[in-house]
């Protein structure tokens, strides 16, 4: 019971924010009564904590997976668009508001999640380009690190994109682009080129393409 | 006198921030009287939003005269860190941290000079970078110019830059050149190259180099 209530719960807080979605609507959903939730769960808040941690750490091994799977370090990087569009497919732009604004505890667990796991994700991407001569010795990958770290929350600011001005992939390809190409040395440029091209071709989604 | 007491006030706040310096402290090394202060001003944040206005009225004329006297948009958008080497060199990192926490108005004033000027010479750098065939066409100018926007202010949080580790210069450094570069088409690297080579021969200042 405790797995429904949890994936039942995740999909409404996708689709309308957390702050929309009541106990009664989850226990609708699942045709069950809001005690059989309060069995499980103390709040909603309690159950946002958890549909997040699981979510993290789901992100986690599809990140690691990622390191290992792909070709090189450019490829890697912008593969993290893939893995955004599948999640980001379809989220309400409430979901990330509403836990900044209103649940600090879970948005603690984000925050530290993208400190610890993103960051070195970025680091360790960083420094095996640099290694392998398709980023820029001269570049500084603590800042760079921090700086894309920051673009991905940045993104999800209602205050400078506006969601009726900008579709949420739209500005996380832009940015990622944007952050790759500013790092590739003449080489890169090689690699991350047929990349491109190669994506053009599958005819993939738009956003892949620009 | 009223130029006197700005121009003083001006001093203390760059070097020491905001919360530490008193009006006392305004008053003593003016070698008058708090009154005579109060004669002129009701209060420190009125003095603080009367200097704030004035210096970025001053910024924004250097800005517009240095879009003219640059020879293209690579040379203008860089030539920005060495107004701001000249600006922020000797500023005390609380200076921002203050007004951001404790002057509401005069952060509000610095808030509305960056989203319509600063994101106004950078939208327009990009268009003129764009037109001359230097930035690539396939970017998006209103994502990007966000971007620079939101690094301006990111250089001086000191949670993700914490001052004991990273210089004021360096990251803006950091972060203009890597911004310019992931916006450059093959011919805007030559000329970013010639620049960055031509600034090196004449021995500019660390920051400039790397």
């Amino acid at each position: 019971m405790k797995e429904r209530i949890l994936a039942e719960t995740e999909r409404l807080f996708w689709r309308y924010g957390v702050r929309s979605v009541t106990m009664e609507d989850i226990a609708k959903q699942l045709g069950i009564s809001k005690k059989t939730i309060y069995q499980h769960f103390t709040d909603k808040e309690q159950i946002l904590y958890q549909v997040l941690q699981d979510k993290l750490v789901k992100n986690q091994s599809e990140m690691d997976c990622m390191a290992i799977s792909t070709d090189n370090p450019v490829e890697e990087i912008l593969h993290v668009l893939t893995i955004m569009q599948k999640h980001t497919d379809r989220v309400s732009p409430n979901l990330l508001i509403d836990i900044k604004r209103h649940y600090p505890q879970a948005f603690a667990l984000f925050r530290q999640y993208k400190e610890r796991h993103i960051m070195q994700s970025i680091l360790d991407n960083i420094q095996k380009g640099m290694q392998q001569g398709l980023y820029r010795t001269d570049i500084n990958p603590a800042i760079m690190a921090r700086l894309r770290v920051e673009q991905i929350e940045l993104a999800f600011n209602n205050d400078i994109f506006p969601t009726d001005e900008f579709s949420m992939m739209e500005i996380q390809h832009e940015l990622i682009h944007h952050f790759v190409r500013g790092m590739l040395t003449e080489k890169g440029f090689t690699i991350y080129n047929q990349y491109v091209t190669l994506k053009d071709e599958h005819n993939l989604p738009a956003y892949e393409k620009k």
